[in-house]
């Protein structure tokens, strides 16, 4: 399916929580489930913020979006400004969520084939202010980075070297 | 490697955490992580205690655990009640925590496959203690436990069917 403008206006709301979350000092990723068209809830990274290490984007939204049956997740689409990890991936595994808007991968992509091997539907935006937001957390704050994907930063270094 | 007298005792708290959760009204499930053979946390599925989509036993042990460094999930063990769901996989997997003690996978597995094939170390005990609690749950609350993993109550009671 095509990115809609109904999708750029949920990514959008995604983009916002990432401001909001890099002005509060934190990890600017954000995002949003929608159902059916309608917003359950948006979200951002709060490592910093509650000194949470499973808050990300993603699960923060779904978190706050509160106990859902299964019938309305697998109606939904998530809607995130970075490529999900690992964790965020299997939280929409679990849930059965069948569609994803992924406003980055330059900067992290750890799940996509997983994701697609299990028939979620990936749209990737390659959106340029998504990815100037991790540019600019990992210009200035490389260990908070590497801590929220699990490496040491002489790892990322490393990554990106390779690069 | 093999389940230890230590792997017992670690198990035993997860256990633990999850009679607690029950005796709360919540779903029985519990889980730790230990990082050389120090405990970092544990902690149980809050659905009901806290109406949460994304702490299950072991997001909620990890989460309690607090921020740690790569290396600290690096050489820790997260011992579970029961076999994880994508979500809680994918979490070990996105902090490459190496090694996973499971209580039982009878009620429930489904991602063994994808932690093995990623690398991660499985060692299932088979307890018909952490069985019993689930069983318990199953029998008195059974769109609980299905909310819980994504499904519908409908649905479970056919995946009973065709065993």
């Amino acid at each position: 399916m095509a990115f809609t403008d109904d999708d750029r206006r949920f990514l959008n709301l995604a983009i916002e929580q990432a401001r909001k979350s890099m002005s509060e000092g934190g990890i600017p990723i954000g995002a949003a489930i929608v159902h059916d068209g309608k917003v359950l809830a948006a979200g951002h990274n709060r490592r910093v913020q509650q000194g949470s290490a499973i808050l990300h984007g993603e699960t923060d939204a779904i978190e706050r979006a509160g106990r859902q049956p299964a019938t309305v997740y697998r109606n939904s689409t998530l809607y995130t400004t970075l490529s999900p990890c690992f964790m965020c991936a299997g939280t929409a595994l679990l849930y059965e969520i069948p569609r994803i808007v992924i406003g980055e991968n330059r900067t992290f992509e750890q799940s996509e084939s997983l994701l697609r091997e299990k028939g979620v539907e990936l749209v990737l935006v390659d959106d340029p202010e998504c990815k100037e937001l991790m540019d600019t957390l990992i210009a200035n704050n490389p260990e908070l980075w590497s801590e929220d994907i699990g490496v040491e930063a002489s790892e990322l270094d490393a990554a990106e070297d390779s690069r």
